[in-house]
């Protein structure tokens, strides 16, 4: 059973200064869960996580894990300048983009980032830029993966990374071209809870980094596992054992890095497993409607949290206060886009809702307010970060109309 | 064959001034539609078309369609406070929302809208927040509905609307609390081809009309047979004839209303059917990748139109200068978001792409720019309106990185 880190005497409080709906993150959740997957896998000199700012771009959260070690994965101009305004610069900096405009390489090159080449092609595109930096990542797509012994993972349709002999081409470019320091990227899954992902992902790219250490006298000094590590979203789903995943690397480690006699640094990307499960989505019970089905519409919408409309997604929802309650029916709560796909959870069995309850849907700290948008003039709405002593702090605040009409200042009507 | 209303020479002469990519809008194919379309139902004495806003929220273009005789139809506080800023307000609005909050219900009151409610139990909601308004709509969700003689269209998953019995309640409701002028809409099908879909709609809602004065003695003064008309995404698809529907719900009229003596005022909503063909995403290829697949990389990505990635959605797509040039094989034409489904194209056959050449993504003047979002830290791009002599004016600019920053003046290190 899922369970939150806050009650309804604590959401009362706090909607006497903000009003519904809202993100909240807890901190200490994120803290713990950095400081365990540091723990995981402090074995390996020079582990870094390399936080998915795309997951969650907020300078608090990007603040607290840098505290903790963290750098960022970065993907465009604005993320890396947010990145570089908590602090965060050079190497500390992974820049894994696909299909990128100079103008984003611009950025990332003058931040000192690690460019993360998506394609070998991207090579001359820099060059044209200026001279080459000293350090590489090249993002590797297998075309195809087991991800355990039953599932595999199929990327031919995939835009990402470089096949083998791409990526080797574009390594013994880069040696030619006087770089000095290379790393390998691969994401092959996103959102899994097999706790065999790692090690087998990290065996596949340990066997290339030594195929390439033979064959280009190459040194790969670092192996960015990237993200992919799961949560459990379902409450039947179990979240993983980061100590078991941080080991089965290392065993891999062990067996087939330490007998070359060399290291290497081992990076993550995590961004879903970093924040996901610490942060929600507070929603207030506004209508309740019955026609063909039972409704219950919520002052958030599919604006706020795309997730469900988008993929289908499950998030778990909470009616603060009724948790033990028993279950009165199916739901459907929906948002108030006029789109039937803003629809938080379809047939989802609920205790009796009364209007004004307050609604939690779990699991919203990645990809959540990062893929908030504006339809049909939908402002979206603030963030808010909850202390260890339940204590908030606003870390984004709510769009205002002046923000949803900024772009129209060219427009005499509109105008400032 | 999708024909463009511009060519190259217009593109390059733009870009020396506005970067790719943005979106342009072309003012006469639009103009042309309208006049269409209130042409196919000047047989109605009182017709108009309430633009659906959330498709191009654009006051440009709603002040283009206020001075062709449209008002609009908003769903928020925002769509009505830019309606009112193009100086449509009153019945000229129509306020269709679902799951409404009162500060959206405030607006529309203040506005002195429609309201077009959308539930039973708004009535009471409303009442709490003063004197009822003397006219209202309510829309109306059959459940099932024969779209033709084969489409038969299912409601019943649909949040949107009220069962009949409700639907009589409510009027019955209304009138007894003193409201004088009532309406009756309902949308059953989006993006229909069919031509027979609105005149079957009408038919139904005629009856309903005649049911209600019968029943109710309640004279239904207008029916809002909301959007739902279709535009030809695909290039083997046909537009539909607006005059061979106006003219199918005249006959309509003709058979149910006039014998009856009365008369009943026709609106629509239509959005996608207004500007949807009339718009055009312009983006530039910036990349080209080989790997298991052909890859295009282009300077736009889904967080400028989101249609492909959340729908499945074809969009067209044009080669500028290339019209007549021979297919050279399939590719995807892919964004640079860090997300698989950022492909504006998949498996598409195209001429032989240059880096630099321009792209036109046909059909995105609906639901496109509408839709941004600002996921991976992605900036909004500008919205160009092309006028007659294919002379431009900016209706709204592109994002700039302190507008992706405004809500972050809570925070100290991005406070103002």
């Amino acid at each position: 059973m899922k369970t939150l880190p806050f009650d309804l005497n604590d959401v009362k409080r706090w909607t006497k200064d903000v009003p519904t709906p809202f993100y909240i993150y807890d901190e200490e959740g994120i803290r713990k869960c950095v400081n365990d997957l540091n723990a995981a896998f402090a074995w390996n000199k020079g582990f870094k996580e390399y936080f998915a700012v795309k997951a969650l771009p907020n300078p608090s959260i990007i603040r607290l894990l840098k505290s903790l070690g963290c750098g960022t994965d970065c993907a465009s101009v604005t993320e890396v300048l947010l990145a570089q305004k908590c602090g965060i610069d050079g190497h500390n900096i992974m820049f894994s983009s696909n299909e990128t405009s100079r103008a984003e390489y611009r950025a990332a090159l003058d931040a000192g980032a690690i460019i993360n080449l998506d394609d070998v092609t991207h090579i001359e595109f820099l060059e044209q830029m200026g001279p080459l930096p000293d350090t590489f990542c090249c993002r590797y797509n297998p075309g195809k993966f087991n991800i355990t012994n039953d599932i595999m993972g199929h990327l031919y349709d995939s835009k990402f990374g470089m096949t083998l002999e791409q990526l080797k081409e574009a390594f013994a470019i880069l040696k030619s071209k006087g770089v000095k320091h290379f790393g390998i990227h691969s994401m092959i899954a996103s959102c899994s809870l097999d706790e065999e992902y790692y090690p087998r992902l990290a065996e596949e790219l340990f066997r290339l980094a030594l195929e390439i250490r033979e064959e280009l006298d190459i040194n790969v000094e670092f192996i960015d596992l990237s993200g992919g590590i799961g949560i459990p979203y379902l409450p039947n789903e179990r979240a993983v054992d980061i100590f078991a995943i941080g080991e089965g690397v290392r065993q891999v480690y062990e067996r087939m890095i330490k007998p070359a006699g060399i290291e290497i640094k081992l990076f993550t990307e995590m961004g879903r497993y970093i924040t996901g499960p610490y942060g929600y989505l507070v929603t207030t019970a506004i209508h309740y409607k019955h026609i063909y089905k039972e409704y219950i519409g919520v002052d958030a919408s599919c604006c706020d949290l795309m997730r469900p409309a988008m993929y289908g997604a499950y998030h778990h929802l909470t009616v603060l206060g009724k948790e033990n309650e028993p279950f009165v029916g199916k739901f459907d709560v929906v948002g108030s886009l006029c789109e039937n796909n803003d629809k938080f959870a379809i047939d989802r069995p609920l205790p009796k809702v009364d209007l004004g309850d307050i609604l939690v849907l779990h699991d919203a700290g990645a990809h959540g307010h990062a893929m908030g948008y504006n339809y049909n003039g939908k402002l979206r709405c603030a963030e808010l970060m909850m202390h260890k002593d339940h204590s908030t702090t606003m870390i984004r605040r709510a769009e205002s109309i002046e923000d949803y009409f900024a772009t129209l200042d060219v427009d005499p009507a509109f105008g400032k």
